[in-house]
C-alpha cells in the first residue's frame, strides 16, 4: 500500500493529499512530527520535510513490488501526474504547464514565506515543540500580506474558470492548500474577494478536499467556518 | 529574438542562462534592477522577480511571431526542456525526474533560504539599493550552513557521475548556479569536498557556464579563483 508521510496542516502535504485523491489513488497517511527529526525519517528525506511518498512499484511480476521514496511536494505531484496520466493536472500545453508552475511557485514559495509558513510556525509548531509563545509582531506582519495575495488571486480568477484555464490544475490545488491552512485560523475575509470565494467554494465541495476539512490540531480548534461549505 | 530579464548574480537567472546555453538557444540578456519594481517589469511578473523569459512563438506563418511571457525559473526551465527536447535535461523516467525536482527544490528553496539568498541580499542588494551596511551576524549564520550542504553534495556525487544519474540535468545546473553565486565571494572550501570539487570543475569547463564566470558587480570584485578553471 502507498504511504504518505505528512503533517495535518502542512500546505505541501495537503497539496499531495488532494492530488492523490483527484487521481483516485489510495494512500495510508502517516503523521510525521518533523521537529523530532527522527533518523528513520531523515533517511527518507535528508531535508527533514514532509511530504514524503513511499510508492511500491512492480518491476518484475514474479517479485514483490519495490519500494521507492519520493520527497518534495512538487516532485511527488509531477511524478503522480505523469505516472497516472488519465486526468492530467499540470495543463495541456508547454505554455499552460509553465503558467501552472509559475503559480505553484507563487504559493509554495512567496505565499508560504510571507503568510502560511510564519503563521504555521508561530501558532502550531512553537506550541507542539514547546518553543515558547507565538511572536505576535511576526503574526501581524504575515496577516498584513494576505490582502495583497487575495487581491491578486481574485483578479486572476475573474478572468479564468480555474487558475490555468478551463481545467483544474495543481496550481489551484497548491493555492487552495496554502489558503486552507490560513483559513483554519479564520484569517481570510472571503466576502471581500467574491471571485476567489466562488473559486474556493468550488474546491471545498470536491470530494478530494474533504479529508483536509476534517484535520484538527489538538488544543487548537479551527475557525467556525473552516469546514462549512457555505462560508 | 528571445529575451531574458535577469540579474547577474541571481542563482535563478543563472540556472535559466545555463539551460538556454546547453540547449543552444540564443537570448538577449536584459539587466533588471528588481529593487526598483519598475511597473513595466511588474506587468511581466507581478512577483517582481527575475528571471522572466520573453519567447516569440510563431502561431501563424503569415503573421509575426507572438510574444509570450514566462516567469519563474522552474517554469522557464521545464518549458524550455519540453519545447526544445532533443537533449532532455530533466531525467529520462518519472522517478529520475522526481529526483531531479527534489534536488532542484533542495537548492532553489533550502540552500537559497539558508545560504545564497541571505548572502546576496546582505552583500549585493543592500549596497545597490543603499539599504545600509551588511548584517554581519546574518552573514555568519549563512556561512555556517555551507558545510552541511557541501557535505551532502559531496556524498551524493560520490555515488553518481551527475546528480541524477549518468546525464547532466537541471538538478546539476540549479545546484551549480547557487554554488557559483556563493563562490563569487570565495566562501566554499572546495578542497574539503573532493567529489563535489571534481563535479563543479566539470561544470565550470562547460561552454554554457562561461558567461556566468564573466559576471562582475561594479565595486564588488569576485574572489580570485571564481573564474579559474583550475581552482
Amino acid at each position: 500500500m502507498r504511504q504518505l508521510y505528512h503533517f495535518p496542516l502542512c500546505p505541501f502535504s495537503r497539496k499531495v493529499r488532494v492530488v492523490l485523491s483527484e487521481k483516485k489513488l489510495e494512500a495510508t497517511l502517516l503523521y510525521e512530527p518533523i521537529w523530532k527529526r527522527r533518523p528513520e525519517f531523515l533517511k527518507f528525506n535528508p531535508a527533514g520535510q514532509v511530504p514524503v511518498l513511499i510508492e511500491n512499484i512492480l518491476v518484475d511480476p514474479r517479485r514483490p513490488p519495490k519500494e521507492h521514496v519520493i520527497a518534495h511536494s512538487q516532485a511527488i505531484c509531477q511524478y503522480l501526474d505523469e505516472t497516472y496520466s488519465e486526468r492530467p493536472l499540470m495543463g495541456d500545453t508547454p505554455l499552460t504547464r509553465a503558467e501552472a508552475l509559475r503559480l505553484i511557485g507563487w504559493f509554495d514559495e512567496k505565499f508560504f514565506l510571507e503568510v502560511s509558513g510564519p503563521l504555521l510556525f508561530e501558532r502550531i509548531f512553537k506550541r507542539l515543540v514547546g518553543h515558547g509563545g507565538p511572536d505576535s509582531a511576526r503574526i501581524r506582519k504575515s496577516l498584513g500580506f494576505i490582502a495583497l495575495h487575495m487581491k491578486y488571486l481574485d483578479e486572476l480568477i475573474q478572468e479564468r474558470h480555474w487558475l490555468v484555464g478551463e481545467a483544474l490544475s495543481i496550481a489551484d490545488i497548491a493555492a487552495a492548500s496554502h489558503l486552507s491552512t490560513v483559513d483554519y485560523f479564520g484569517n481570510i475575509k472571503w466576502d471581500d474577494y467574491k471571485h476567489a470565494k466562488e473559486w474556493y467554494a468550488r474546491l471545498k465541495c470536491r470530494p478530494s478536499f474533504r479529508s483536509l476539512l476534517k484535520d484538527r490540531i489538538p488544543g487548537i480548534p479551527p475557525d467556525e467556518i473552516y469546514d462549512h461549505l457555505d462560508f
